[in-house]
């Protein structure tokens, strides 16, 4: 197939024709397929659930240090789980706390206490400051926006590029401005590109010169063991090499074991400095008597350790990696030498990013949902929902069978040749 | 024995040489006792160790509207939990949220919401008012008044009577003062007294004129079903009666399991009215994409209803009551009839209050931990930890063995009575 730009109006005419056509047999089919959120398929619950069988009435349910893991305490995490949890994130286990169910509401919660009484060795809390500011890298990921937005943070969007931010440009922002009080990044297999920051980019982001004394970089590390390769990629470590920097305390890390174990009933966990350790459980004192210490061990004793985790994780991949493939196939296949799409190739993760014509992505995840397929929704990728471009669609292929996902990527090729088609036509 | 108040001085003189050799004697016994907190003792513990047998890794976890309960979802919790709660709480199930492991969680969320985005039908965040203000009957729950004091919300202690706060007081402060938004109840078996709110006080909680339109009821119902006599008190349903008086939005309900399976592997619930929840569902969505609901399920297969619910909180009372009853048995021995101190004795929940002479409870529990015997801190039961006469001492006879408890009650006694001579001769 040639570029659709080198078709005659003719040409293209009968395309058009021919892909309404097809759309329209779609829309016969009443389907209800998913592709919108990163969900791990059924499968993929299944190779955890042996960690049911760990504990019955007659289990001893005592953590390493001696307390009763079934009654009161232990804010901080159990020592089995966060010796776990350290060797995962490679930090001290005096740099971890381990948390609940959800890494998202560790995330909110750090931000609602920075908000409310600022943080480690900040002048006053972010709430009496004007009106802060967080840096998004986008596309980026649409929950991390929305607690910004949820707290009145201002977000400005950088350039997200394939080895993370444009860092000439976050540079160039956090030094002038002492309201920008944070960064989002997704360091490895960013969502929904699948972007794997460099070395030189994580020493920049922990060297920088930032306007704000209270600078964090929000390191949501939530792909660190979810490999779609061989290739097994080590990004940096983030607080290893702000210490080097003499910026200890502004990386805040953020990890769980959502689709890991089961998302829900996993463990999430927060590693930064031993000071906004303390600064982090004085808050949490107040919140929590403590978290689920019989979840914390479950997962220990079905993780032994990073080695077993890690074949935990090749389980995975051997599940998720055909319908990453079956999506760059398809889009090759379907897309490929169209000059209509472009499309990102993660090594890990759970998301693709793809990139149609400019002012075509709304139409395309609506045209999708009116023939049964619901994708993310367009500008999701983009703070306040808005792609500027409207070009940009994240594919989330993992929940669906293989069949489902050929159907549903069929569907959506031919929402965007179709789209593509009638752009040019018009 | 007499009044100590009728002895001489001569008389005082010698039972105070015999008390201090006593409490010598205890110090030289190198004792660890701890009745500090309200936990539960591992026996009780040990009652719901058959939880952990309902799941395997053959098990089907889906809830009954089909959801896969290992994946994300349920923001507001599964419907089987829902009915469970919305039961036991006397409420509907679109009046319920079901939360993680903790209440105080729920409680502290709650507040954090009010403070930086008001309540349902708030015409401001209670961050943007004067100094905002809660009213918190004493003696009462210190990690209720912590809360209050890590956002910055004034207390106002108010008179705790056997029936639930001096509601003359309440209503005088409430209907004057808009920056009062809110009062702490434990309506049963009150923290630390025991008290138990008779219909008239929720009636006129729940019907009293306040100056702020967003006023809410914090209705800690954390001992709904923690009886301890064989009559299973009723109070009055605060949420139908603030509906029945038109004010449905002021109370705020909290419960949970952590006293009645495992504390910290729980499962907690909010209940208010549609509109209340339909608010904090809405910033809930941002804080989490759901809690977990492996062990909403574990829990509501564990109690199918609220019946055999009652029937394992009645092995629980058998187990605890004997240590209330030891309480009793040597305070009326030892302390009864000398004028130095009065105690509740409470038809359910966790803790006993005691009342010393005025400007003693600080010394007898620091000479009490000084002889190897730890209580709630003096001052504790009172906002900013100061009990204006220094009186109240919580007793939470739960956690040690009747051996322990009797050896940490002969001391504590020791102490009360050594005290109080030392204060009549003084």
């Amino acid at each position: 197939m040639t570029q659709l730009q080198a078709l005659s109006k003719e040409e293209l005419q009968s395309r058009l024709e021919e892909l309404t056509k097809q759309y329209e047999d779609y829309q016969g089919e009443n389907l209800n397929l998913n592709m919108s959120r990163g969900k791990p398929a059924p499968e993929q619950l299944d190779l955890s659930m042996e960690m049911l069988d760990l504990f019955d009435q007659h289990s001893t349910l005592h953590a390493e240090n001696g307390i009763d893991l079934r009654n009161y305490g232990g804010l901080d995490g159990i020592p089995e789980a966060k010796q776990f949890f350290a060797q995962m994130l490679a930090v001290d286990t005096k740099e971890v706390i381990i948390g609940g169910n959800s890494s998202l509401t560790l995330m909110h919660d750090t931000i609602s206490r920075a908000m409310f009484h600022g943080v480690a060795g900040g002048a006053r809390p972010w709430k009496d400051e004007a009106k802060i500011k967080f840096l998004a890298p986008s596309p980026g990921y649409d929950r991390h926006f929305a607690i910004c937005e949820h707290f009145g943070i201002e977000l400005i969007v950088v350039e997200m590029q394939e080895d993370g931010p444009n860092m000439d440009e976050v540079e160039a922002l956090v030094r002038e401005d002492e309201l920008i009080k944070g960064i989002w990044c997704v360091p490895k297999y960013s969502n929904p590109s699948g972007a794997i920051y460099s070395d030189e980019v994580v020493e920049r982001l922990t060297n920088m010169e930032t306007k704000a004394d209270d600078f964090r970089i929000f390191w949501d590390d939530a792909y660190t063991v979810h490999h779609l390769s061989d290739e097994k990629i080590e990004v940096k470590n983030v607080l290893e090499t702000a210490k080097a920097f003499g910026n200890s305390d502004r990386p805040y890390v953020f990890a769980s074991t959502s689709k890991v174990t089961f998302p829900g009933s996993g463990v999430a966990a927060f590693a930064a400095s031993e000071e906004n350790i303390a600064d982090a459980k004085k808050h949490m004192s107040v919140q929590t008597i403590g978290y689920d210490k019989i979840n914390q061990l479950r997962h220990v004793r079905f993780f032994t350790d990073v080695i077993s985790l890690e074949a935990h994780m090749e389980k995975h991949a051997a599940i998720i990696k055909p319908k990453f493939d079956l999506v760059y196939n398809t889009f090759r296949e379907q897309l490929g030498n169209k000059g209509i799409a472009s499309w990102s190739e993660p090594k890990g993760g759970y998301f693709i990013s793809l990139d149609t014509p400019a002012g075509t992505a709304t139409d395309i995840v609506q045209m999708a949902k009116e023939a049964g397929v619901t994708l993310t929704g367009a500008g999701a990728t983009f703070p306040y929902g808005k792609d500027p471009e409207d070009k940009n669609i994240r594919i989330a292929p993992t929940f669906p069978t293989l069949k489902e996902l050929e159907k549903a990527l069929d569907v959506l090729c031919t929402c965007i040749e179709l789209k593509s088609v009638e752009k040019l036509l018009s």
